[in-house]
């Protein structure tokens, strides 16, 4: 069994996992509100508590602790290097995590996690190169070689959000750069579009929405298209161009077996992986064809707390493989 | 002791190195002109004989093979899917190599060969992820991640030479897309915009060296900048434009530790490096610094033998280990 917290800026999701990859339960609650390191593990340490009891498991059931969040990490040692949305800096997880339970802790990128999770019990079972992306309020990226997360220098692989996509005429994007996919292709993205069609005065649904509401969500925008809505579908139509064409290039470098889209703006569907695959196909060589490559991601929620699962067998079997080769 | 045949076009590279990466013999000797399979495993053959004899070992001295040659591989079957330049389609080497050597045999693109060399004993010693480039006619690629090659699905991992920096205004590539890094960061780029620039009636030397020889090598535009030719000094800094641009965008992908760029180009050393990097930073995180992370390649042409012995020793280990786990 393995134990898995998912850290966020709003949110703990955790769960303890079998080792098929079933739920056994899970669990989720507010990040502390300070985001204090300190107090963050003593959340952690009792929601270990209350699900072990709930399961009815004792402590030497768990093989191991996971912890994913969002930030710049070394996976080896198991440090924090910078986690903007928790406001921590070189924070040793792993060492002051391992102090409090008896458990080897496993640290992970939390878009990286994800994508394990995905490779385990999700969109890309079976495969061991893949790419995820994440389409929220950002966009993240987890990258899998060889069956495992692959961290990059400083834990910066993945970083697909900031791939430039429109340098010269895009918009700034939080990290300093100019048209970067998140600016494009994110709910966030699609919010602004759709404001900007609004205040042009354009024909559309989403005008009579800011009305009632002052403002747009990202779910705005794609229900409104799925409805037949001509802006809002340009819009969807118009990130997807900027998601094909940065897969496209991407697949020049990494070639995965798949690539998974996940994240709330991937509940679109058709209206935006049917672009999305369109213009991958037309930015790639000819006999690449994205229908076999690109895909939904299937897990949801639960595919950090299910990756990290996997990466705490991964780290265990490792250690022990290591100590029989000495 | 390995053995390494980097196949080319023009070229067969042929070499025993020992277990330090040390270079015992060498040969290179024009490839059979019809390219035919059979012909040339003939001459695979006779080289193992004269090199073997040269260097006065056995037989049971060596290893095993490797074979890197330009084209799209399946590593694992040893498979070559497509090989272009040698008019190669669907070739079991692995196979039909293994019937005629008493030597396990282990293929590779040659680009990711060289890559592995350089990790091995040239600029990227130290490092287990990388990325290196190689600027001649085209521009290729090879990406090793946990100190192995990543080959990617069908090999096309590292095709870095058909990223596009260019989409919209670019020159049309042999790939068929438009304004790759090729088209504009090559030799052949160079070419180019240098007899473009002749025929334009513009100012630079490079238009005496036309008159002369009719038509412009790359080392003609790099010679011409290197002794301050504005003109050829621009050509070079637009290709370094699209390359730290490139550079930077892939390193938000796969974030190597190191990226190394070899092949003729880069002999022109600190005109071409220095606004790389220059380019490279600028299209970047603020805290990432090319300085530490894009150096020139060491080993010039010996890139792919090297490391094709290193992929001899990994798949050696490897199929050692997997007996002993089993």
């Amino acid at each position: 069994m393995y134990l898995s917290f998912d850290l966020g800026g709003t949110n703990i999701k955790a769960g303890i996992i079998d080792k098929m990859g079933n739920i056994i339960i899970k669990q989720s609650l507010p990040t502390a509100e300070n985001k204090d390191v300190d107090e963050i593990l003593q959340q952690f340490i009792e929601i270990s508590k209350t699900l072990l009891a709930k399961a009815k498991l004792n402590q030497q059931e768990i093989q191991g602790v996971g912890v994913g969040l969002p930030g710049f990490i070394e996976a080896d040692k198991g440090l924090v290097i910078k986690a903007p949305n928790l406001g921590w800096e070189n924070i040793h997880i792993k060492q002051n995590l391992e102090g409090l339970l008896p458990y080897p802790v496993f640290l992970s990128n939390d878009a990286n996690a994800a994508a394990l999770g995905e490779m385990w019990k999700g969109a890309g079972q079976g495969c061991k190169d893949l790419l995820c992306l994440t389409l929220g309020t950002g966009v993240g990226g987890g990258v899998i070689i060889g069956g495992q997360i692959y961290n990059g220098r400083y834990g910066l692989a993945g970083e697909i959000g900031h791939f430039q996509v429109n340098p010269h005429e895009g918009r700034k994007c939080n990290c300093a750069k100019i048209g970067c996919l998140e600016t494009e292709s994110s709910a966030s993205a699609l919010i602004f579009y759709g404001e900007c069609a609004v205040k042009k005065g354009e024909k559309t649904v989403l005008a009579e929405i800011m009305k009632k509401k002052k403002k747009l969500t990202g779910r705005d925008v794609t229900e409104t298209a799925l409805h037949g809505d001509k802006v809002a579908l340009e819009i969807i139509t118009n990130a997807a161009y900027y998601l094909g064409f940065a897969l496209a290039n991407i697949y020049t470098v990494v070639a995965p077996q798949k690539i998974i889209i996940g994240g709330g703006l991937a509940g679109a569907g058709d209206i935006l992986f049917k672009p999305i695959i369109k213009w991958f196909n037309n930015f790639s060589f000819e006999n690449i064809k994205g229908e076999e490559i690109i895909f939904p991601a299937k897990l949801g929620n639960d595919a950090g707390i299910v990756g990290l699962a996997k990466l705490i067998e991964q780290g265990v079997k490792n250690h022990a493989k290591n100590s029989c080769l000495d």
